[in-house]
């Protein structure tokens, strides 16, 4: 009963079907292989609309390399106060940028919104050098605690970032949950809501490590490339990489997994519904619940071998805790843990 | 005939039986898992003393993060003039060290020596401000011309850094194909002879994509693994990237690979010898040839579908070429370069 | 009638007669003449202990020095919401330490206290490398609000961050104010406190552009004078910016200075007390006055010439304005303002 | 007899005088005064054309923050080998571009040439991202061994510069000995040649503390404001710094103090002439004279308080040392050391 992370499971079979017949004979190195040639299509037609893809390895990766092509050293980003970016990256953004400054907006249901966005910049005096100027907005779809922002609520977004001459960004670690959830068009939450780059996340939906940058907007491409190679994730045999992403995309395999990992959360929630005093603090669109749980109830689990993340230290004999599902959690530990917490 | 690179080549087989391996159940993530747990160990047996590994995913990343982690922004780092870490990362040094100075040395066998290193910092006024100060000695072992270090050779470097108060640094992306050459023991031409830390390369000998930093010097890890999380290079599921280097130093297949790999260069340095005009311009100890052929030699083996790079701009009908053998290339492609080559 | 800041203000007279002094034939460069020789027997005389003194010509220069100096890049500052590194700096911070992260907490008498730095850091897990690791506490003394810090509170939060393994920096750009306030021994609420390093400053209180960065504590010099050469903040006149501390520091007009200003911004906020709908919002402790005036008062001392900024959007037919006094400030700049103000 | 720098002398009488006559009253801070407000004008007439004109306390702020604006990261800068930037900043230019890697060439009269830049760059593969690309050439002007380029030798390094799409960076330390030498038009050295950016110096010609950055080309100003700041190089009080260089400028005294050093320096010259085994080793064309000496000449020289600095260590009973005279050079000096020179 693993439910601290959708990464400490590993990869999906098509993954290592996939390495497998990637690896016959030799290849161009360093992504001038056939596989990584044709991840720009399959994007486009992922997306609806020609776009430019930069495999790399880690999401921190993505966002970081992304966010530092988008943002100058001077700039500021506008991000959540729970986002990776801000509390989880041991401040990649922070360096790979050269030393913009994320402005981190605390908010309870994860996301942002135009109102706070708007607010956390207003005391910044546009064109004045003592302050880093406002170049973009960063949002994670999911969000951190498992909600998902529906496609108006990101142009809604997207046209104050507009307004102010910022960049829109998605750290879509995520991003399948959010579009298994929403049955959206990916380019109604993407490029046609206004946002210009995104991190595109394979890895804890199945892959064994491989996420990718997705430029909507080719003037914002700028020197990606060169970051990617002078922070070393430019790899040499990348058509392992290129190949998990094209499994993937492939036959609707993202968006099976993630409705798979949905479903089990909401499952999850379901079932601990009516236990006395839990409580569901944030709605369950995506792959994740935060669930106030008795002591009692932790204990039992925690006895019985079920793995999770207090999310907040215990208080007045309630644990909130993090429950996070995956494309290959087993149906019986949700079964299980469901019962278990009932008691 | 694909001579182009050793990373070319895709994985050894034993490399996805232990991907497959390695993704049984979850696992605790970002290298809290039992395979990454166990690496420390069987480098510990490798290099017959307690050393500290850490896996990330590329050679760039190896060189940049372990060198960023022994020399300060201030410091000055010597290595030759071809090296990786001079001429085909991108400057990746540099941004991770936050602008220190490589200082490259041109020699004509791939190799620093102990008076070469002496006569690149003489210039270099110790502790005064306006100079970037001597801080370590990167060596590339097996030399990006195939080339090999002796013990006695590296031991000789290490006395001069040491002397200086400067840390010994090996590019290790071909150190295999070394060890395999001189069938020593590992720690006699690392830590025995001065080493503070090196890039211990497996892509280009089998691996998907993992190389190990490893530190012999405890006091030299400083803040390593931050800066590993920092720059993206902590992966969620490393269990994947240590399950490769698991796999390749067991059963000694890693020197397994790389004997192949230095045979086939031997026999195609010996095959090409004798051809009217071809020399042979460095001596064949690893995995890769360099050898002037004439033009003709050179248009027929292009014809006939082989891949290699020029190493110069041909000159007087010559062609300076670089041929690199790997653990996987077929055994015809040798037969058949050589023949085509001698006409 | 200028009350923007106290940096708006030139140089006090003995300035520019040290200035004259200095140029006295010729001397070495870069710091290593007999006037800068001075100046670490000087401060240490002032700090009752041996110091290391460097000087820099800006506030920014001496804060981003002296903390990349303290703060590895995967370290984490705490600081106030208000603190010129936080708001004023660009982001000078982040560059220099190469992507630490700054923690803002807001707290209305502009000063941190022990608690708010212990909640600030409570969600930060020791060691673990996702997040940025708590590594120094700053505070700013006088505060940007014109508040000082006892002695005791200094030593309180000193306190706090031995305990962390924190460093304690203080940005005293306008310390001579506090030191006036205080009338304590600048040992007292520094050092002795607990602190680490300094940015003692100058600029504000006379000199042309003089601040000293100081370390109390030799093991944590660490490579800060490479810093200040390559960041282009060692002077090759070196002697020019000495001489101002030297005058600076002489027959105590720095507290002379310090004492004038302070009078003049208290004898400010006693003269508009009763003022109706005026509101003093914070202790007039230094030289600045934070002071709520109805419209019609703000409109008549504009419409007289006065400069000031508004600290906030005026509201409700009340606008929140910025009083700063200097050493060089008129006296009847501070009569007549205040005249103006009763109306 | 004092010869070690130019930057060992203080300031001319003028810049005093100018830094009383800033002191004036009250003046808004970080540059928007009225002194700095007529830079612009000011250098645009002495350059016949709009320029952008940012000044900043030291030759290394202003090398290093002018190429961090026309360099990204990934870039390469093409140096002599002698070069400031290269030798003695301490690696400011890799650390402010983020990790830019300086190409040196080393040539006998100081000079860069077209030929050798196109050699310099010639192995470098445009647009392959493994390589820092060629981003930018910096020529010193005048020269470290004190000679100096003529316009048609800039331009041919502007033309090459050009058809590389690089930019063309001066560090003009002492341009004004350049200019005096020449009896040119500024504007025929800079942007009539092809240049884009200039680090423009008066410090070692007269001012306490002041160069200024010059863009001709408002193309490549990019970011430069904020990184001024963000490094820590707006001052508050900017009026002194703009004072010395408007007092530099002023009445032609920038080229009347040049025009000194360079006569003494010539005299210098002339008057070893003819010493047995001396040996000038490059056109005194500045302020600078490189001349062999015997040991003897050397031995009385500095017996008789003669200060110069060794340029390399003595060999076989000569010594080649350097002597750089400044606007404040004492005549007598220069006599003396001629006569105790010839012995």
């Amino acid at each position: 009963m693993n439910f601290t992370s959708d990464n400490c499971y590993g990869a999906a079979p098509e993954m290592l079907d996939a390495l497998a017949k990637a690896n016959a004979g030799p290849a161009a190195s360093y992504g001038e292989d056939p596989i990584s040639a044709r991840l720009n299509a399959l994007f486009a037609e992922i997306f609806e609309r020609e776009v430019a893809v930069f495999p790399v390895i880690s999401g921190t990766a993505a966002n970081a390399l992304s966010l530092s092509t988008l943002v100058p050293p001077h700039g500021a980003i506008v991000c959540h106060a729970q986002s990776h970016i801000a509390v989880d990256e041991c401040g990649a953004v922070e360096m790979a940028t050269h030393g913009a400054k994320l402005i981190s907006i605390d908010r309870p249901d994860g996301k942002l919104t135009p109102g706070a966005v708007e607010a956390a910049i207003a005391p910044i005096q546009k064109g004045v050098v003592h302050h880093t100027q406002p170049s973009a907005v960063s949002i994670t779809q999911s969000t951190e605690i498992g909600t998902v922002y529906r496609a108006e609520e990101i142009a809604a977004i997207g046209e104050v970032a507009r307004g102010h001459g910022m960049k829109l960004h998605v750290d879509g670690a995520r991003f399948a949950n959010a579009v298994a959830f929403l049955k959206c068009a990916p380019a109604d939450i993407t490029w046609r809501a206004g946002v210009h780059a995104m991190s595109f996340g394979a890895t804890k939906n199945g892959a064994l490590g491989a996420e990718a940058v997705i430029f909507f907007d080719k003037s914002a491409i700028g020197d990606f490339a060169y970051r990617r190679k002078k922070s070393g994730h430019l790899l040499s045999k990348m058509r392992f990489v290129s190949a998990q992403l094209e499994a993937y995309l492939t036959d609707g395999r993202w968006l099976g997994h993630a409705s798979r990992a949905n479903a089990l959360a909401t499952q999850l929630a379901e079932g601990c519904r009516g236990i006395k005093d839990a409580e569901i603090v944030a709605p369950v669109e995506a792959n994740a619940v935060f669930i106030r749980l008795p002591n009692s109830a932790v204990s039992r689990l925690r006895k019985a071998g079920a793995q999770f993340y207090d999310w907040m230290p215990p208080k007045d004999g309630i644990n909130l805790i993090r429950l996070v599902t995956s494309f290959a959690t087993p149906d019986e530990d949700v079964t299980n843990f469901i019962s278990i917490a009932r008691g």
